[in-house]
């Protein structure tokens, strides 16, 4: 990772050559808009969610992206078919687990996919991440009270637990596989003001992560994108609806070079 | 109601302190709208259908708010369900009876979420909310035909007949609980042209009401503050699509005192 | 149609004039955005997909507009009881086989829609379009790789195969009835970066059949129509985002003549 803004500008330039096709079941309220913002990235989305069809659909993408959240049963189900299949064909898989801890429903329905199916990277806030883990994580903290050594640390560990990266995203984002960490501080705080921020980076984490197989590189640098647009859209931003159009543009227009100079990541 | 405006600055200010949880069964088409404009008015929006997680949410909500906007039965079940756990917690029910009069399943649906659980404000057209009426008051009508205080009579009659607050929008927004009418000038004549208004003015009552115990007082407050944000949006857009976007914005750059100045309520 | 300019300017002031009624079964990614562009021509969209509503609900529309975007079985079935009883009272049919040939589902969904109903226009990409037809037709090729006399020669022997008149859609658009062929020059590069495009037309043509009994200038002239709005966003705006809320403005504001002047037939 001695490189870590040259590869990602590189991503970017292999997204938007290569177009990969990203599988995304996804909620309802986020459909429109994260289509939009994988257009915008370069990538190819599609939304497919029915039970005789996800199989057929993951086999033509690059990535695979689940997020429950407006899940029903039948919808989880339908994520893990599609999960496994993508593990056989070694398709990586990222998992948004929206509002696991709120209910029991949201957070069953995410362990049973960290267990059914192999992700890759898990994106969430601090809570919802906590929210999978054993006790033994939540006593450790990575919430927002701890310092940032403390929450590395724990998120280290957290990441060995559930067996997958990690992307715990807050104002400053945190990324591990248990190993390495990289921080990336890119981002603004109109951000919470415009629904399915989080789930949008959720899913530009999946079309970076088809087209680079270090999962700590393609999470930190999509979210490293994400969040320098957010910072170039809010210059031209009113207030959260303009930010959320000029979002989509900035994703457009941004070039690897001012992806390069622009990506504030923290390599610990 | 002596002094409405100053009441209804005071619960923006408390929207956005508290920050409250609104909790929405809604429809396909507005779900994305929707929570944006919750957020832009400052509170925290959650989508949630699955009949085995809406009584575990609404337990977090301040509100709750239905729409049968794109209903199916499943979904009846679910709202109804929602419902009855918040008559039990004392949350307030917003219901929004979208297309009710123009098919049987709506009317019958909005009737069954009416008589199965305890609706605070049902917020309509006068078509939508006469469809919910016995023949007594559809033969009194409130339509548009109708003298204001024709209309004003006959929605008194109707409130307590139904037996829940009514919020009639339309160019001039009518509010009782049977005893109190409030009118409300607030509005844009660009707001039909956009999709989802009325859902989402809908719930931005359940903001409202998850601040206010006057449910009169919340939404009378809440349509002249989204009706508000419509002048000022319209004032900056070029049409129906700048004008969605800009009224995002508006609701989030209101501040109180612009509210108590701009609302235009008329206390009859 | 030798006037086709003429006759789509005055199908533009028909819809505005009558407001038809524009009944949507379609995917949830563009349903809202889909609902706009309907306001923004001036028509009335409605969304209503429960296999116990739709019957009646067709009963008040001016078109039915089917769409496979998220499909799932129930929603064909609710699909098909639609255009069945649009059939019986002489409303059209507009189809969007969205994704048909990327999966078996979706292709078979297309199959069914247009054996079991009456499709007045199917409108798609060409390789949608040639995953519906036979071998032969296959064979024969309307694809980019070939001519444009190829292309039209192909189109017409599809639309006799399939029995319906076809909108083939890509950087000029192609519409056949079997007998005369129609090209619509108007769009620009910026529409394949934003999700729902090819579904917003399809909308649109179903509300120009709403007012205009001739299936290849309904298509045609829908098709200027947004293609020409299209153009008119672009010169507005700095991305996708702008792009397509700018896009919303053009649809609303354009006025019969300037569609007239603007819009580039050219028949064959």
């Amino acid at each position: 990772m001695s490189n870590l803004a040259a590869q990602t500008a590189e991503n970017l330039s292999r997204i938007r050559l290569n177009k990969p096709l990203i599988h995304n079941i996804t909620n309802f309220v986020v459909m429109n808009y994260t289509a939009n913002v994988l257009l915008a990235t370069g990538a190819s989305p599609v939304m497919a969610h029915a039970i005789n069809e996800v199989e057929e659909m993951v086999g033509f993408a690059g990535s695979l992206v689940l997020n429950i959240g407006t899940l029903t049963d039948s919808w989880v189900d339908s994520m893990v078919k599609a999960g496994q299949k993508a593990a056989e064909l070694n398709i990586p898989v990222i998992l948004d687990p929206v509002g696991a801890g709120a209910t029991q429903l949201r957070t069953d329905a995410a362990k049973r996919i960290l267990h059914e199916t192999n992700v890759q990277v898990l994106r969430g806030n601090s809570s919802e991440i906590l929210a999978l883990a054993g006790s033994d994580s939540h006593s450790r903290g990575v919430d927002a009270g701890n310092s940032v050594e403390e929450a590395a640390g724990a998120a280290k560990y957290l990441s060995k637990e559930l067996g997958t990266t990690l992307a715990i995203t807050g104002p400053v984002d945190l990324i591990t596989d248990g190993t390495r960490v990289v921080e990336v501080a890119n981002g603004h705080e109109l951000m919470p003001y415009v629904t399915g921020m989080g789930c949008s980076a959720t899913a530009v984490i999946g079309a970076f992560s088809a087209v680079e197989k270090d999962m700590v590189v393609a999470a930190a640098g999509a979210l490293a994108f994400f969040g320098l647009a957010g910072e170039l859209a809010a210059g031209k931003a009113g207030g959260p609806g303009t930010f959320m159009i000029e979002l989509l543009d900035a994703l457009y227009n941004m070039s690897p070079e001012e992806l390069q100079a622009g990506a504030r990541f923290l390599e610990r």
